[in-house]
């Protein structure tokens, strides 16, 4: 992995979480990477949608340490998950609104429109799923139910950013974090 | 309301929802409205912005009425809630994942970008958390339980269907709608 072509994927990571998919063009890249127009197609001869799958892919392995690091910070299940979506709103506010969710826009916008980029989505979604699911097995849950507790968790968080953005405040990812962290608590 | 500013509005709802802000152009709201371009700056002086902003209020109202009918059907919350969730991830399996979520991509993409369309979004999504509040507040949830009951509720259907999309099946809405159902059912 050169310095080049790591450059490239971190701009593309950055511009796909603040503006999506549609709004980010290879010229806009170029610029705010600081990489010569030659190195891009050099090294993603597949073009923009080559490189968006690879930064997809970056962020999302790079999410999923992050979610099990954080899940590892308390033995309890309902707790690890109540602290990590506080987190997330404090980061979601400490970004100014700008960042949090970095796959959301690009998974709405390529749904209906690029199985490719859809289906690197798909499999970021469920490797983050797959997370919650193994926490909160180890914290006693049944599996059937880990499995629906996941689902709901991620699709919360998800919509809880879109509503802190869009609120411009944490509290809806706040108000997720509590009530989550109750249901988990419950299913122990 | 004249019919053409009418047709001209459906068009901007339904590709919105489907494509999102950026990747709807007025040309093609011009050509799938099958209205001629003059109407279009006629009814809309202020062009795209102001187009987007009259379509996101109609959807809004639309479905705050949809979410108040839903509502209505059942006097228990938890099972209304519950039945509601279920009904839109059959309605996003039927539009074949294409459509579900009418305001998320637009929220998302003008969250940092246009205050004017953040705002609109913002109040939308208030009156839908309303209509949650006032029916689980009916049903002896006290009010501050109720505000954030209604949030978690709002953040994991937005979320759900991106996760719904994504894979291409109603189980995430499911799993959503069977743990919200049961927390719902432990607030009376």
């Amino acid at each position: 992995m050169t310095v080049a072509r790591d450059q490239i994927i971190e701009t593309t990571c950055e511009l796909l979480e603040v503006q999506g998919y549609h709004a980010t063009g290879l010229n806009q890249i170029i610029k705010e990477s600081g990489s010569p127009k030659g190195s891009l197609y050099y090294y993603f001869p597949g073009g923009k949608e080559e490189l968006t799958a690879e930064a997809l892919s970056r962020v999302g392995q790079m999410v999923l340490e992050r979610i099990r690091y954080n899940l590892g910070l308390a033995d309890d299940p309902a707790e690890a998950v109540r602290a990590f979506i506080e987190r997330i709103a404090q980061q979601v506010e400490a970004s100014g609104y700008r960042a949090g969710g970095p796959i959301t826009t690009v998974a709405l916008e390529t749904a209906s429109s690029n199985d490719r980029l859809r289906e690197v989505c798909q499999q970021i979604y469920t490797s983050w799923q797959l997370a919650f699911v193994e926490k909160l097995a180890r914290g006693g849950v049944e599996p059937e139910r880990a499995e629906r507790l996941a689902t709901l968790i991620i699709a919360a968080i998800e919509g809880g950013i879109i509503l802190c953005r869009t609120r411009r405040s944490p509290q809806p990812l706040l108000a997720v974090s509590e009530e989550i962290g109750r249901l988990v608590a419950h299913s122990q």
